[in-house]
């Protein structure tokens, strides 16, 4: 294995000049973030109140009352400073910054003596800190605070919050750990173990390393502490047992996803980060297996993965249901962490082609187009009536909404598209590996040179890719183009001249020559409407597809084909046609046929034959459902006739 | 509207001889009855132990120790009882008599001074008679006893738990009722409003049909008293509200079928009961109201209704998933009383059509062949990996089980087929309406003289009946003969004459005559193999067919057509075999085609064409299913091509 160590292309050296991705973080930051703000704040009047600004007030002793929310509540806080730090790098806004200022002076004034930060247990529960590590998320907080405090240092150069969290790391230390005297345990929902690493980065505090280390490789172990607690046994059912928070086995034996799907991404995320330290190939081996297990086996198409609501979590090989999915935004970000390490251990189209999709689809839906309202489940088909009235669908939204009482989803699809730079280039010593295929500007060094970087592209609209490559002096290094596993036709022209290369056995094309200012690499995509059909083995989707165009996934709504959906037919041998197209949007259409309601007896069964008639069929971007229609049906998967 | 009184055709005047069903009723009175006393007494080892006769020892002070089992657990014996006694009809037996004598001996000891039974309320809750109404079962158990007295009244001629329950009956007279000194309650699942009216139909005392009427038109005046009961508020959620109770509307203003689904049928055939006793047309149109919304909305085709586990409920109208069915056998017990009922209101052969369809299939099913094992929940489609691993199936059992925690359905299914005499006929002053086929004999009174009817058929294998008419002396009658709704042709042969008669408005044939002896008519139904469609507003089947032939529906098991029965499609012209013929069972096949698993790229989501292969699909009874295999698949709604 080729461990590499990517350190020099961060956040800050890419800037996204994307006409698709530019106008999200445009909304994110000048749209979401506020809204955001004010929702944490309590000013969104529609919303759920948040009260985890006001909690940290009370904890720090600024205000009075009791504390309110999810143990969790902190959390959003952390994940908004971190999403607004981000933004900085996009758009320099000083009354933003004030803002995050004034949040971490509340942080350090909520901290406690010891180092500890965490308004649920210091204002609700101040005699029962360190006793729930199933449900009390102390340590998932902690992680989030630690993101923050990186984010924040690296947007701004400003270390205050990343010297409170080193505190609060010292104090977490001094508990638990491997020596005799110290606690043996590790957190029910993971977050910490990928957070010590990115402080680990700043701070070179191998204490961080070590920690985190604990944290992994203590999780599991038999018979689990977890079990002592009355949070796991007796309150739930079995599917809130060891498997839902990975803790049924030690890491280096699971080898299948088990459990809540968002734990399970940010344990596997701690993982890599650990293999990437440590070389480890026991992990890396265990996260390969995992990763075929994850997105062979357990995952929707649109990269959305946890097919049940109670437990939030994986269930068996192959179990996707469309309209009780869960596929939380939350898991599907988590996914793309994962698989963002991965492509750190092993260059290898897999990782991209998942993090691609689930960044387009998975993850993009969780989000309205105006950045204020939102999905926590990204279920593949929605039928309203069934969601308001039955109780296996009651996690299911028909629209999205203002806020949630655990509003994990929303800061967490903030910050990913305020980082989106970091996803799109790995770095190693003599190559650069593009993975992504966004408009963007980087600098970075590679065989001893400094390189500027150009792409220009409308993708995924278009499959041009346009690269300008401005070294500082000549320099030899590898440029890898992915290409993704949908495309069946591809061209590479460089500075003018068609090149002939070999597809490597990575699923990159790779251009090696000594590169000079106005070197000019074309990719050209071939994008063509695929029908792509599920596994056999996938019940759900038996004789039905679904319509994809490059890494996106397409949906019927209501609004553009009426109601019952699920009456519809595509003919198997029906080629599409593009219907509508812009830079942002694509719309595809088909002939189909579909079932003629008014024609029916009217009988609840019948040997009548059904009357069928010819439609239109109209499908747009998965990730756009839900922006021009309220409470009305969406479908992915389409039957064939 | 004709209401006609029907006494006379009580189950004691019909003996079953039918091949099909004589040798059910033989299994429930030779296996079932002995292994439900065996349960009842906590003797099979296998099952969760019932504890239901041990607690009325600990009532009766005969045993010392603490009550077990579900507020309803009385529930169990009385059914027994019930079920014991018609088993008499058919097999008069000594050695169950007494048993049913002891029984009823504890019974009486069991009873309180002031006349209450109910070994929960008297053993585990003392001080909380008449507290909980929603959940506490107190006049539901109170009915079954008394269906249970009536039942062993009728079969034995001994009065004793007549006489015991009608104690028991005065004391809830002096509780409740209109008076202004009486509370005005109602039971949270009916059943003692239709045990009432069997009451006074052996006792004439009018009471029982004033308390009855008085449950019936309380039940839903707002507010609620229930809305006052912890059980109903706050400890459930809205699946558990009024409407789960029928308690959302007075009975007159119940158009369409809301809540529980046995609540719901006992409660409709005890209005009915009140609509034959009283006339009352505003009942009669609200039942025919209920009626159509019920089968022509929610219900699967097999009569099973509640499409949903949690609340054991009707959702909303063409939601009807066939992998989380709950179609409780009791539920389609509920229906067949209250389609009996509607037939006594008017004659119509949608009545019986449903009556006839719950019988073959939804009550049917409950049971194993050999009369030991049960489904409580009768699915459309089973997967056992979903039952085994999603919480949304956990109602669901792959295989038949021994016994229930909630035991309600075995002794009712034993109840139901050893009474099934009484379904057949009924019969007015000069009418006498074949409702079922059905080997038979039976002796009643029309047009002022004694008939003898004997009824010989191998239904539904095969589609010809003979009646065989003998009455005293020659006396004009009508003989009215159902025309299923599914049957397209059939021929009417009086005395070998072929008579020409036209199809009457109600579905049936009537032949008006003078009767003689030796008479004899032939009826032929051709039995079609059918391929059914559902209602397109049914989601869940859009492109499906299920498989019916006369009224018995099909169903693809595992055993017959391997695993993952989702991947079956069978073409849309293609024609049925019948391949295996027996008097008992019909087993069906059709050619058809499967995707072939083996050719798949494993990927989980490609663009390639799935490959298929011929296949010889076969399809056994849906009543049949889970005798030959345990923990594998099986499907009703197959796949068109």
């Amino acid at each position: 294995m080729t461990s590499t160590k990517i350190n020099q292309n961060s956040l800050k050296n890419v800037r996204i000049t994307d006409n698709f991705w530019s106008q999200w973080i445009n909304t994110i930051s000048k749209k979401t973030i506020p809204y955001q703000w004010k929702a944490l704040n309590d000013e969104i009047p529609e919303a759920p109140p948040s009260h985890s600004v006001e909690n940290f007030r009370i904890a720090a002793g600024i205000s009075d009352g009791e504390f309110h929310g999810m143990p969790f509540q902190d959390s959003d806080v952390a994940k908004w400073i971190e999403a607004a730090s981000y933004s900085l790098f996009h758009h320099p806004d000083k009354s933003l910054e004030e803002k995050i200022d004034q949040l971490v002076d509340l942080i350090e004034k909520a901290q406690q003596d010891d180092g500890y930060i965490n308004t649920y247990y210091t204002v609700a529960k101040p005699d029962e800190r360190w006793t729930d590590f199933s449900h009390g998320h102390e340590l998932y907080c902690a992680g989030h605070l630690i993101e923050a405090a990186v984010a924040y240092y690296e947007a701004t150069g400003k270390d205050k919050l990343v010297k409170i969290v080193s505190r609060f790391v010292e104090y977490i230390d001094s508990m638990f750990g491997p020596e005799d005297f110290k606690r043996k345990v590790y957190p029910g929902h993971e977050e910490i173990e990928l957070a010590l690493f990115r402080l680990f980065k700043v701070t070179g505090n191998e204490k961080c390393v070590n920690l985190s280390s604990f944290f992994l490789r203590e999780r599991g172990t038999q018979p689990s502490f977890l079990l002592e607690e009355k949070t796991l046994i007796g309150e739930r059912d079995r599917w809130f047992g060891l498997d839902y928070h990975q803790a049924h086995a030690p890491i280096t034996e699971q080898t299948t996803a088990h459990g809540h799907s968002v734990r399970a991404m940010y344990l596997y995320s701690g993982m890599a980060d650990l293999a990437l330290e440590t070389g480890d190939k026991e992990i890396i081996n265990v996260l390969k297996e995992l990763w075929t297990d994850v997105t062979n086996k357990k995952m929707y198409i649109t990269a959305g993965i946890g097919s049940q609501g109670h437990g939030e979590r994986f269930t068996f090989p192959f179990d996707l249901p469309n309209d009780v999915a869960y596929a939380e935004t939350c898991a599907s970000i988590g996914l793309m962490f994962w698989a963002k390490r991965m492509l750190e251990i092993e260059n290898n189209r897999d990782y991209a082609d998942v993090l691609e999709t689930a960044l387009y689809n998975g993850v993009l839906s969780g989000i309205s187009i105006e950045g204020t309202k939102y999905f926590y489940v990204n279920p593949l088909e929605v039928v309203p009536s069934a969601v308001e009235h039955r109780f296996d669908h009651k996690h299911v939204e028909p629209e999205r909404v203002s806020w949630f009482g655990c509003a994990c989803c929303p800061p967490n699809i903030a910050r990913l598209i305020t980082s989106l730079g970091q996803y799109i280039y790995t770095i190693t010593d003599d190559k650069v590996n593009v993975h992504l295929y966004m408009g963007n500007e980087t600098k970075f060094e590679v065989s001893g040179q400094m390189v500027h970087l150009i792409q220009k592209t409308n993708y995924p609209s278009c499959g041009e890719v346009v690269f300008e490559v401005t070294p500082d002096y000549p320099v030899n290094f590898d440029l890898s183009l992915r290409l993704p596993s949908w495309c069946q036709n591809y061209q590479v022209v460089v500075n003018e001249e068609l090149v002939d290369l070999e597809l490597g056995s990575d699923g990159y094309i790779t251009i090696t020559r000594e590169w000079k200012k106005g070197d000019r690499v074309v990719l050209n995509l071939s994008i063509e409407v695929e029908k792509v059909r599920a596994n056999p083995f996938v019940r759900e989707n038996a004789g039905k597809i679904a319509i994809k165009r490059g890494p996106v996934v397409y949906c019927l709504e209501q609004i553009d084909n009426g109601p019952l959906l699920s009456n519809i037919f595509i003919p198997r041998d029906e080629k599409p046609t593009i219907s509508e197209f812009s830079t942002n949007k694509v719309e595809i259409q088909f002939l189909g046929v579909r079932v003629d309601e008014t024609k029916w007896s009217g009988k609840l069964y019948s040997s009548e034959e059904e009357a069928l008639k010819e439609i239109t069929v109209k499908a747009v971007p998965y990730w756009f459902w839900g922006n021009r229609q309220t409470k009305e049906e969406m479908l992915v998967w389409i039957k064939e006739i």
